[in-house]
């Protein structure tokens, strides 16, 4: 695929920050300006584009929103100093697809699709895949509308109106959809597989209450500090977690006043906490909370949790998964930790994932990467599974 | 007192945030609308206004800048959502004192100013005691002017110049400084004492460093997580200080790059260290340092530590502290956690602090505050003092 590095040398810039890595949150400039370019490509090949009103966009190869499509695709925003690849690589590689199908005189027998959803890290509204969420009704359109930003500004008037909620009849529009992604922990050691399931995951915002006093002048006994209560849940989370075989993270903090000589009145903080299923899930998420609690009982703090994101195990289609998994030549077929697009979709069409190997491990960091050789293989993997599809 | 509580409702309302407490930070509008009261309060006393280049104000009564004088006075910022005691409490104060001796016929043999001290809670730019430092020539004026807030500014372009740097000749322009400040702790169980030393304190910043990467696909055992180094710091520290008799706090944080989904690249946190001696907090910042360095050792992240300020013990003037503490008839002398303005003076002035009573203890707080029959013994016994100096 010598197309590839060319047609990824084209975003290679968009939203790269001077401190490292991505900044693409959704609807910013860098994230609109990858939209642009998404128009743009479609255009390149006569794939009309259209958009379901709630910020994600979809270009056309066929009659657009015709039934019993194929849909592909990924998304184009990052987390916070994020990698290029993930979300991006989905949908680079799913115009290249459409290249080699087109090139090897592919007549498609039905639509295909390809998405490039909105939101799906949740770093700018907090709550992941909110594009796929709302395409798919699993959220009111009212509720992700009022979801808040971090300088307060709400979806609603991020994307410039009230999002339009679920497509209609979406099992009878869609018959499969394929979402390519870099893999992204070190499980995959060939270069492409082929996912299983996402494990069950969720964040939930832990509010740790003190009493805000002088840090130079208050005496050790007298404090009610809820940085310790935060601290000790921080290594809580993080033993519960290896007990369990489990993952559990608090990489998010805000303090309230967050001043060096001011003991805080508020520490909040989010842990992320995934499982092999729900049932070890809960179980990790209630050991982390209890013993939070009582160890805010113990020092005179307090702390309130609320769940802000939980989404059940996904197991995907295991037919389409294991006939895929043989087009390939057998590649493996692995679960993951990491929610996708692709995981909210299975709940309504058969819905499998092509994972692109990871020689690190590495996500979510400027250090993200995957070979060109493997990106390449990508491509020829997607446009196989399409091919089959279509 | 009935002037106190008129005189202090003219400022209540500056600065004060809807989120509790008062955001006055030096050279911002707030803190710039108290100035500009200042210069008011002045004028309306028929005392002149001198600047000292380095955004201290100082208000006359006599001859500005004439030996021999008597300081007084305190600082108008706050630490972010502060309380409205701390600073403002002493230049309010001074102001009905001077009313006071004048109303009781007063001629000095002396001039008196009562200063307003710029940045003394470090809150914008990081440097406790800026401006008295500055005025003393306990920092390079190059150095405090390149100085920035969070924001990128540096405290010369907030300034609007080059600081001017130290005045010569303190010792001999001044023959005494007295500050008025609400006490920060429940050491106090009369209206009115006198301090006796400053523990010695200190602000050290750890860089926690580790690998950023995926919090759902990480696997427990690959993590370089240096929050989990970062957590283990705050409690240490808070252990090491309870065994010591010191405190210790962690109160400020910032995290790369902050998002629910991904571990750390980095977490900036600062440590504020105080003991009853100096060799007391060294020891407990080396033990602290050590005991974060060896976990970090342990689990493949790293620890950086700068000191970013350290004061020495400071023993205020005992002459003038017996003498004051026998003026006032036996108030007692205490020791305080606090570094004040006073603090620096009194390397190159007999100086001496008044407290003003706090009956939580509670400080650096929105909930901080002194009773108003308190506040009007400290404008009297302020009086008193001054009375007796000038």
């Amino acid at each position: 695929m010598s197309a590839f590095p060319p047609l990824w040398a084209e975003i290679a810039d968009i939203g790269r920050d001077p401190g490292g890595g991505y900044l693409r949150y959704a609807l910013t400039e860098p994230e609109r300006a990858l939209r642009d370019w998404f128009r743009c490509q479609a255009g390149q090949r006569d794939m009309p584009v259209t958009d379901d009103g709630n910020g994600n966009l979809f270009a056309w190869w066929g009659a657009p929103w015709g039934d019993d499509a194929v849909l592909t695709g990924s998304h184009f925003d990052s987390v916070p100093h994020g990698g290029g690849y993930d979300g991006p690589l989905g949908i680079v590689s799913a115009f290249l697809a459409v290249d080699r199908l087109r090139a090897n005189g592919l007549r498609p027998l039905r639509p295909l699709a390809i998405a490039a959803f909105v939101e799906e890290e949740g770093s700018r509204f907090g709550l992941a895949c909110l594009g796929s969420r709302l395409f798919t009704g699993a959220i009111h359109p009212d509720r992700a509308g009022a979801l808040v930003d971090r300088d307060g500004i709400s979806f609603a008037d991020a994307l410039g109106a009230r999002p339009a909620g679920a497509l209609p009849d979406l099992a009878v529009r869609f018959s499969a959809a394929v979402e390519l992604h870099i893999e992204q922990g070190r499980a995959l050691e060939v270069p492409i597989g082929v996912a299983g399931a996402i494990w069950p995951h969720g964040r939930w915002r832990f509010d740790f209450g003190g009493d805000a006093d002088h840090a130079g002048t208050t005496r050790m006994d007298d404090r009610h500090d809820p940085m310790l209560t935060y601290a000790y849940t921080v290594l809580t989370a993080n033993e519960e977690a290896r007990q369990a075989g489990a993952h559990a993270t608090m990489a998010r903090v805000a303090v309230e006043p967050n001043a060096t000589n001011a003991i805080p009145s508020l520490v909040r903080a989010w842990l992320d906490a995934r499982a092999a299923d729900t049932a070890a899930l809960d179980r990790l998420v209630e050991v982390v909370i209890k013993r939070a609690v009582d160890r805010a009982g113990r020092d005179g703090t307090h702390v309130d949790v609320e769940p802000e994101s939980v989404s059940p195990e996904v197991a995907f289609d295991a037919g389409l998964a294991t006939r895929i998994a043989g087009l390939l030549g057998g590649v493996p077929i692995l679960p993951t930790g990491a929610g996708h697009d692709a995981g909210v979709l299975s709940a309504h069409v058969p819905t499998a994932m092509l994972f692109v190997r990871n020689p690190t491990g590495v996500s979510h960091s400027p250090a993200e990467y995957a070979t060109d050789a493997d990106c390449a293989a990508g491509v020829a993997a997607l446009a196989t599974v399409l091919g089959d599809l279509l």
